[in-house]
């Protein structure tokens, strides 16, 4: 299982009612904030996440509307009282960033490793996930981020049984160990069923949807929820988006159904993109399950077939719906 | 005539109905904004308050919590379209936290002047007031500040008249200059009227009422409007207000009768000081004229006798009444 949680969708400049680009991924071991410009401290706060359990925070590149946040973040962390490592992933440039963002800052009570992304193959594991960073066409050095819940193959106890493996061994083969038995090795894989799908949650700002050596359909796909940039509405000039290198909605919405995701929630709108849902009749008929993102949506993604629940991609908690940013959630969903 | 814009009233961090302490006081020539912590720029959003318009930042300190968003301000005032030059006031070190804050701008469209806080009597005059900051008393060197608008005294056109000087000359007069008349000079003063007392805005925050060298009430005397620290409530124990050279609501209150201002409000409260309208009944027993500082409240003050209106101390836009405070404003101002 892993909550998702969009903190804030503004970009470039924070409103009264979005906060700049950021989201908080929980699986059950690990927690990971993705961005952190000016206010998450207080968009974590709105959407009730603690921030003692940021276990990575994941920069995507060094504008102040991704990065100003960094010294709050780390106080709020600092207050709340956590005292494990935590680690910090983004581009080359980390170390100088991280010295001025924490220069006001005396003491912090944990300690914090920075992991400036290196080799193209370059990802993070944690415990039954990884963190794998892909490079996006952005006007300086960028990276979105990809988090996957790795699912283990089922364990086939039939087999075991059938092959006389103790009981007491069980836990090893579930462990990747290999195991004696009677004078023989088993490799573990010998007693797991086919591979399963696990969970991806992408997160993609800032860009254009291609550029050289990058193709960002490719990177995200298939994932479960992609949270994507979708700066300016159709009214906006095309030679803008180019000059800025981020995306009109309906390219958003184009990436999304190339990539085959699941779902997508469009984020990283710009002030002058003030009324989204404006265009989500047409960006529906493009790609049927995109949402326009609003502060604090959220969702619990499960592995295929777990049963009972399917996820809900536009969980609000009700205080945090706003009235003012056209359709509410509920009319979109109405009108699904 | 002065508006003052309450931006901001937590102290260390932001929450979701109080963004860090921080206000703007406008003249009818200059926007000067004292403290920008995380999300000031959001606040002056929500205050409607164009950031174009800030001639003046001062700093009190260098604590994350009023600089922190020094970075977002600048950029939104670039984004706004300023080209003329900004100055900046703080205490010695402004030169390192700027470029610190800045590391992350490309570049700003208008030039920004540092002004470290020299000499005792250090001021700043602009076009018909004055910036002067007076020291605090708190874990590091922190200033206040008042703003004071210089009322000239009133130009006595009779005697003008009956002397027979022409009309020509008045305004040179009213320039302060001296005259020629006949072959006879004449100093302005000759001309002018008793003194009238001006308008007095008060900002002191953080601190404690007294400390070596430091007596606020001395510096903030007679102000129209003293916006006050007011960090705990007095469930607060006695030894954390020392050790962090804060101060209790109750010693906010006795400082603003003590310094016979006009009104006080109070801000820059502690996260555990979440209800600080509990206290009013007692804080009034000591200052009636004192209001909880409540984020986006504002006022406009004018010179005395000049009729018609009297300053509404607690000009509230609807939208910004936040109801899970505690007592509305309307409440507050019917049990005056």
């Amino acid at each position: 299982m892993l909550n998702v949680y969009l903190l804030g969708t503004a970009g470039q400049f924070p409103r009264p009612n979005r906060y700049l680009s950021s989201a908080f991924i929980q699986s059950e071991r690990c927690g990971i904030l993705i961005d952190c410009g000016e206010g998450t401290q207080i968009a974590l706060s709105h959407a009730s996440v603690s921030c003692k359990k940021i276990d990575y925070i994941c920069i995507t590149h060094y504008h102040a509307d991704h990065v100003g946040g960094l010294a709050g973040v780390l106080l709020a962390i600092h207050n709340q009282g956590r005292t494990d490592p935590l680690t910090i992933i983004g581009p080359a440039g980390l170390h100088d960033v991280y010295q001025n963002s924490v220069y006001l800052i005396r003491k912090l009570a944990f300690e914090v490793r920075l992991l400036e992304i290196g080799a193209p193959n370059f990802s993070v594991d944690f415990g039954g996930g990884r963190i794998m960073p892909f490079k996006l066409y952005h006007t300086v050095p960028c990276y979105g981020y990809n988090v996957e819940i790795i699912r283990r193959p089922k364990f086939l106890a039939g087999r075991a049984e059938k092959m006389g493996v103790p009981l007491n061994l069980w836990s090893a083969i579930n462990n990747g160990e290999s195991i004696f038995v009677d004078g023989k090795v088993y490799e573990p894989s010998l007693f797991y069923g086919k591979p399963r799908k696990g969970i991806k949650v992408s997160y993609c700002t800032d860009t254009r949807p291609n550029g050289p050596g990058v193709d960002v359909a490719k990177d995200v796909a298939g994932a479960d929820l992609l949270i994507c940039e979708a700066m300016y509405s159709k009214e906006t000039r095309t030679e803008k988006a180019w000059e800025t290198r981020h995306m009109f909605m309906w390219e958003a919405a184009e990436l999304a159904k190339k990539a085959c995701v699941r779902c997508v929630w469009l984020t990283h709108f710009s002030k002058s993109n003030f009324a989204p849902d404006t265009e989500l009749k047409d960006l529906r008929s493009i790609m049927p399950n995109l949402f326009i993102g609003r502060d604090g949506m959220s969702t619990e993604l499960f592995y295929d077939n777990d049963g009972e629940r399917d996820a809900d991609y536009t969980r609000l908690e009700e205080e945090l719906v706003m009235d003012d940013v056209g359709a509410s959630v509920s009319d979109v969903i109405a009108n699904l």
